[in-house]
């Protein structure tokens, strides 16, 4: 079952309830990614304990590591890893297209060669849904095929065509399924391809290939049209965004549902999360301070641990600094995004998101 | 304050309580090592949790990285990585000597240079303990002289000499010190430390300079040699001494205290500890069992993960196994330390021993 209520908007920015198979989570949303079934230095008791709602877990590289079947023998992701919460899926379209890799695309599908188990894969749309579904995924993402930045026109206007091809034979694998939308920063393919999918009638409409180099203007520019065309009664979620600012930004257009590796990323490249700018913990300065990494946070790290000892830990490259740092930052999005779903239940989107950026970009 | 008192003993082995500046731990009594002022992979909730009654940390590398004012201004070890149990603190004096060194070592003490911070440090007997305490350590060790494993029988006199020499001055920097016998697998010359450091009346005393590579045989006799010396009334401690069956063994002539890397650096060398015998996670069988690791274990890895997930976590190099592997570990250590307890004071310690050695030796 899928259900999406909106409680309410304030302007474009909505705070909604979303609930699927059950599971009920509050948008806007931010998922942390466990693309290879765990967010990268925690474990799931974590995640409950710093109040993640939802997960984003990749089909590609399961697929590869341990494979379908072994998930499918401990009885499912959510077995596997120990985690109740919600798990979004991505088709993992965007690695398996990469033309870095032995691959053919065609409109049948995508068949590659894995240099893991030296097999060959061929993923057609209807395969691709098929096995997020015996993963065990609440939502799962349609095979797109996102082209990389810069594509020109032609390469784009083929995406969109196969994207559209390809979510049709998708929607037919079932339900709880989210489309996908391509068009790369030409606004008649966006929007072209934003129609296509919501013509599909999913349970929910993604931005796809954007937030993967172009410039900023370009992206909130296609976000824009593509929250436009969008309908306002299902959520709507950008794929791969996790910086604080570009999220409020988007929020701001009526964006519900984020993910990305930013914060988990940059925890592990000692850059720190704090209300009032980053930091990067590694800096001498740091191992001098005898408080919290943000003394406003009360994550597992600020109650229990100083910014001079994670930076001992990190200068004596022991590995508990990256989990602490990880958990400070997941800790950092859910509060963000907490407070974004506070302002607009109080109708001060706007004040709040402008308080924010002023404060954290002050550093 | 410092207090010892037996509460039972069964032959040589015995359960005892020891208190120190108002902290209590029982004995037999296993440290895990957090040598730079962390246990590898793991933060102090964790030991908490998995009821580690106390730590080792190493003065040398802590002097070295982040430097004992730096500790000092954190309001002592303690404060500094948030751990309420007991620390025990090394005297690093078995690093500063190793011969790949660069340093000098005189009846004076040692001096060497830091490839770290280019300085040189010249620490004496004196200022040994000194740095400890102002550390915050609650049990000081003694600046001993290790040789390496093999040594000649003069290089093992001088070392006895030099060891008591130091003693002595250590003695005289206060309380809550432990003596350290040397003496390698000399009987003679292992009695004869223990005799020198008896004499000096340290609050307990301790095993050097064994199990650093000689025969097992030979760390039993020397083991034995130096429970006969040491009194009954005072805490007994093996450093270094981390395997199960050695520790059986040894609690059986009356040792009372051990440390050792030895779980937590066999769980990132992806060896688990079971009551069945150890297993190599990263074989391909446990990929596809969907039990604890090890089935009668209530750590918390084994509450909630499975054998092929951390199997997994390992094949897809992603760091958190580390972490439940080492918590698996120590809680085993915690888990044999409490049995041991408990079978000293129901007086049937050797038919304990004898069926935990017959149930860890099957495979």
């Amino acid at each position: 079952m899928f259900d999406f209520e909106i409680l309410n908007t304030d302007g474009k920015a909505r705070h909604a309830l979303m609930t699927v198979n059950n599971k009920q989570v509050k948008t806007p949303l931010f998922m942390p990614v466990a693309t290879k079934g765990t967010v990268k230095t925690l474990i799931s008791e974590d995640l409950e304990e710093l109040g993640v709602q939802a997960l984003i877990s990749n089909m590609y590289h399961l697929l590869l590591k341990p494979g379908i079947e072994k998930i499918e023998d401990a009885g499912g992701l959510h077995q596997f890893m120990n985690w109740d919460g919600l798990i979004f899926t991505d088709s993992g379209g965007f690695q398996m297209i990469r033309s870095d890799f032995d691959n053919e695309v065609t409109s049948k599908g995508v068949t590659f060669n894995s240099d893991q188990d030296g097999k060959t894969y061929e993923i057609t749309p209807e395969k691709c849904i098929q096995l997020q579904k015996r993963i065990g995924s609440d939502i799962a993402m349609c095979l797109d095929y996102c082209p990389p930045y810069p594509a020109d026109k032609g390469e784009l206007e083929k995406s969109v065509m196969r994207t559209k091809e390809w979510a049709k034979r998708c929607k037919k694998q079932g339900d709880n399924i989210f489309g996908i939308s391509q068009g790369g920063t030409i606004p008649e393919l966006r929007e072209k391809s934003c129609k296509d999918i919501v013509d599909l009638d999913f349970e929910g409409n993604a931005i796809g290939g954007l937030s993967i180099g172009e410039p900023t203007e370009l992206m909130y520019e296609n976000t824009k049209i593509s929250t436009s065309v969008f309908p306002k009664r299902k959520p709507r979620y950008f794929m791969g965004l996790g910086s604080p600012i570009d999220i409020l930004e988007c929020v701001k257009m009526g964006v519900d549902i984020f993910d990305s590796a930013y914060p988990t990323r940059n925890a592990r490249h000692r850059t720190i999360f704090t209300k009032n700018g980053n930091i990067r913990i590694d800096k001498r300065k740091f191992g001098e301070q005898h408080i919290p990494l943000d003394p406003n946070c009360d994550c597992p790290t600020c109650r229990n641990y100083t910014r001079a000892y994670i930076h001992h830990l990190c200068k004596a490259d022991e590995l508990s600094w990256m989990r602490l740092a990880s958990l400070h930052n997941v800790k950092f999005m859910m509060d963000l995004m907490e407070d974004c779903r506070k302002a607009i239940s109080e109708n001060r989107y706007d004040s709040f998101k402008e308080d924010f950026i002023d404060s954290y970009t002050v550093c």
